[in-house]
């Protein structure tokens, strides 16, 4: 009779320095290419990082249309090539969380100690396709069943706000709101791809996309980069800005499709990811003060705010009617770059632009959407319609450990 | 002036224990699904570490072509969904060297002590599309310049043999015993795709495919999957074989192109990949005396063979006419299993694969054509044409360490 051994998870704490940290707008970029969109973001980050070519050790790349949208399937390689870097070079592919899963491996490959300084590059070329080919393509983050029933993800993500209006109330205008506070939001952020304002009542009139989901309930096809350079430990001398760390960097998945869970108002990938990443960081869901959440749909941010334990369930709408998730309240402020909604969804740079973000949030330097007086804060990254989850934590460090000023 | 911060490479010696490796046959296996291929490769490695589904801590999948050729981009919650793992899932993509850098992925989530216990998996299937749609897809792992100019991989192998050629004087019947020697091999291997004897006159006869290679200096298209479970501590009790460690994995990248490269008669990947790993795992080239290597074409196989340390530039041919790499032979034995070549080459496992013939060749494991009295063992996969390398290295255990046996 054999006992199997058990191996478990080691809950370790965690810390990875965020050195740079950049996004290129977000929009249809037509007159961008990937490898400019990718020089212009890891440039930027570089710089900020103080770091050369021949330093970064290691490239992660989070995409997922490459292969069908462009004929490219090589795309660690490729990158590598057009930033020059001709280091060890990953693809990381898992549909719209590829960005986020780019950095965990990215952060893992630090603690393992096999590079010392890693950068990781999100990125995703939507608008040169046809929107038929693009909408086709990104049903490969689907089932089989649901592929070939001819589901689409706005359909399945209707199932799931139809299930939460049953369970909880929820309205159309509730819905609505979310998509008004993102827009609001991406009216303070120049790199967003929406600055427009909504309100309730233009959302209301939009045309249905999956009923109960109409037009602006659904996030952009976008074009866009986002760059990061990490590091094993705090720079030695800095140019006086406060860093940055990741304390914590989980993924939890769920079934591939939606119709073999048991619950239909829960994405249990996201409760499951985020309860890890507490407990990694050491830290209570009401510490965070500012997170970019998983907006592909609007009730997909209602799911979020309740799955990453910030509302009971059932309970996110009202903080949204309140105001408490909006720049410029004392609450939890959500998705203050306007989100997937009016920011934009290029879905392999998602999950790292979601991390510029919120570095850019505990640095200070978010402008108009800024949240004051914030020591961590949160990112959650969605695959296909839950099947993959990536929750980040951040913290702020407000001066460098090794310096001792 | 600011003085760069400097993070060097740690080349720290690693250990990282296969508990469980498993390949399925290859070949045209019409009756196969994906997902029976992974059910039989990675139960087979389940059942042989001891492993039950909830002890997975994490799942790494390597493939390139799902998305490309069956509309699947979401490939690591596929995986994990179809196995019921359910745990943390991913897809690295790197062209044909998928299988490698999913390997060296997970045995970084493993070191980091992000997870305990880990699987991998290498599928493809490919011969359920159509050739030419198989031949395009794979160019996706090449330049732009290359693909718009309507290059093949078969022809730019052919610029790597006719440099060769012209260097060294190397000569199609050089090439041809090298297919002649991994068909022989695959002989031996009853689960390969090819099990027929070629000649040198067989080959010379064959047709040309890009002059000078002819239709068997190709490796085929294939169907198959492989699977290991890697664990970051050696088993506690084992079932009285002998155990294998890997001690060594390193990636290395080139131009996407070959036309940016400055010798058409080396993969530079290759060898600093293989530097790297000697370094690691702190032996020299002439310490191994088995393993497997990427012959994508014959002429793949003597550069590899060369630029490994194994011989010097123009050299690997002589071996091979003295029946030194043969099985049998008490020189170095170069790809037992067959190869790309006999064994078969579905792109996303072959990396895996390759890991899995070692680990059984150190585990005496290999009946017929088993390499005696061997130590270590590396592998060697590339993507493309040489863009991207990975090497492993693994060595042999007699006892587990901490037994006391």
């Amino acid at each position: 009779m054999k006992q199997p051994v058990r191996y478990g998870r080691k809950f370790r704490s965690m810390d990875i320095y965020i050195r740079g940290a950049s996004a290129t707008k977000f929009g249809e970029l037509w007159g961008e290419s990937p490898r400019r969109l990718a020089r212009t973001a890891m440039g930027e980050a570089m710089v900020e990082a103080e770091v050369e070519r021949d330093q970064v050790e290691a490239l992660f790349v989070g995409n997922m249309l490459s292969g069908m949208l462009g004929g490219q399937e090589h795309l660690g390689a490729f990158f590598s090539d057009e930033l020059e870097l001709f280091c060890p070079a990953f693809k990381i592919e898992g549909a719209c969380a590829s960005g986020g899963l780019a950095v965990h491996a990215a952060i893992q490959s630090l603690r393992a100690g096999q590079y010392g300084t890693v950068a990781v590059l999100g990125i995703e070329k939507m608008t040169d396709h046809k929107p038929e080919d693009v909408a086709g393509a990104l049903m490969g983050a689907g089932s089989d069943a649901e592929r070939m029933a001819g589901a689409t993800f706005p359909g399945l993500y209707a199932l799931l706000a139809r299930a939460h209006m049953e369970a909880f109330g929820t309205t159309e205008e509730d819905l609505a709101t979310v998509a008004v506070q993102n827009h609001y939001h991406g009216t303070l952020n120049p790199k967003a791809q929406y600055r427009i304002e909504l309100t309730v009542e233009k959302v209301m009139k939009s045309a249905y996309v999956a009923d109960p989901l109409k037009l602006y309930d659904c996030s952009p096809i976008t074009d866009g980069a986002a760059a990061l350079i990490l590091s094993g430990r705090p720079p030695a001398g800095r140019n006086g800005h406060p860093g940055v760390r990741i304390i914590a960097s989980e993924v939890a998945t769920d079934t591939l499709g939606v119709s073999s869970r048991t619950s239909l108002t829960e994405l249990k990938a996201t409760s499951k990811a985020a309860q890890n990443a507490y407990r990694v960081a050491g830290i209570a869901p009401k510490e965070i003060r500012v997170a970019e959440v998983h907006d592909c749909f609007t009730i997909a941010q209602l799911l979020a705010m309740e799955d990453l334990g910030f509302f009971p369930k059932g309970e996110a709408v009202r903080a949204i009617h309140e105001g408490l998730t909006r720049v410029g309240s004392n609450g939890l402020v959500i998705n203050p770059s306007g989100g997937l909604k009016a920011c934009g969804h290029p879905v392999g740079a998602t999950g790292v632009k979601q991390i510029v973000e919120i570095a850019d949030q505990l640095r200070g330097r978010c402008d108009k959407r800024q949240v004051e007086g914030i020591t961590y804060g949160l990112t959650h990254n969605v695959g296909g319609s839950g099947a993959t989850a990536v929750v980040h934590i951040l913290a702020a460090e407000s001066l460098p450990r090794k310096s001792g000023r």
